[in-house]
């Protein structure tokens, strides 16, 4: 295990509604000191969730959304954040119903995925859905927009998209709505 | 294919070294108004590269750096800027050598990748090397530590540590440094 830099100082140095940047003084068991910046959680910051909810045994549920980072619509996982009082699993389970329409029986942990740890302290934790039902839950005033579910393999726009590309390897799929 | 928004108004609320973000104003086509945000690039911009490099048919190429984010050792692939006047491949060429000690001779670009569209404009391309060779260039000021060398699956750190997460699925592997 390697051993961790020393933080000399931190200091909160940009912030927004829903950003915060956190600069680092750091310094290095061989001595070095360097500068870093990474996003920080704002406010709760109970963490957040995606699930992979399997359609059945070989689909997964997908969701449309506009991105504004990218400025797109972009089929996800659907994914949000944990509230207050929520374990992950019934985040999980809530977040499914409202932008998917759809609840699950069994849902069990899979991972925690860092995003970017080079740049980001967040990270979300992965739960696989399975035994669906429909359900559909008003999205709270969190959520983004409503969205559209969709399964993988059997999807389109992004994977499309991406598959003209050069060289692309993304597979090749036709859109199928499925309530 | 959706209609996207339109766009109201933008401006820069908040900004640091590293990190710009952007405010938009959005009006949707069911005439819904939101209010967004994103992280944008800072300065020039020439975009990011991560390398897929095959140390052999079934193994690729891991470095281990320090992850600001997330205060920890990481392993990842190969990644980093775009310098200015470099096209995509001479770049994944230049990061994998500084990085991982090795130049490709085959090189190939595979996709783009958004790491999260929601949020952030920026967008990786991802390329795949082969035929690889000892060759280390030294970092330059851009790079953010020393980085070293491991080969999936036959890697350990993060991978070890994750699968030991609840009903974690990651590969338990041993670590075997390269060079």
């Amino acid at each position: 295990m390697r051993q961790k830099p020393t933080v000399l100082a931190r200091e909160i140095v940009a912030s927004s509604r829903l950003f915060r940047v956190e600069e680092l003084q750091l310094r290095f068991s061989n001595g070095v000191e360097r500068t870093y910046e990474r996003l920080v959680s704002r406010g709760s910051g109970y963490g957040a969730v995606m699930i992979v909810a399997m359609a059945d045994a070989r689909s997964v549920l997908l969701v449309e959304e506009y991105c504004g980072g990218t400025d797109s619509y972009e089929l996800s996982l659907p994914k949000g954040l944990i509230e207050p009082g929520e374990d992950v699993l019934e985040a999980a389970n809530r977040e499914l119903k409202e932008e998917a329409g759809f609840g699950a029986r069994q849902l069990e942990f899979l991972a925690e995925l860092s995003l970017s740890p080079g740049y980001m302290s967040q990270k979300i934790q992965v739960v696989l859905a399975r035994d669906l039902y429909v359900e559909h839950l008003p999205a709270t005033s969190r959520s983004r927009c409503v969205s559209s579910a969709s399964t993988w393999p059997s999807c389109r726009a992004s994977c499309s998209t991406r598959s003209s590309a050069r060289g692309g390897r993304w597979p090749r799929c036709t859109w199928r709505a499925i309530y």
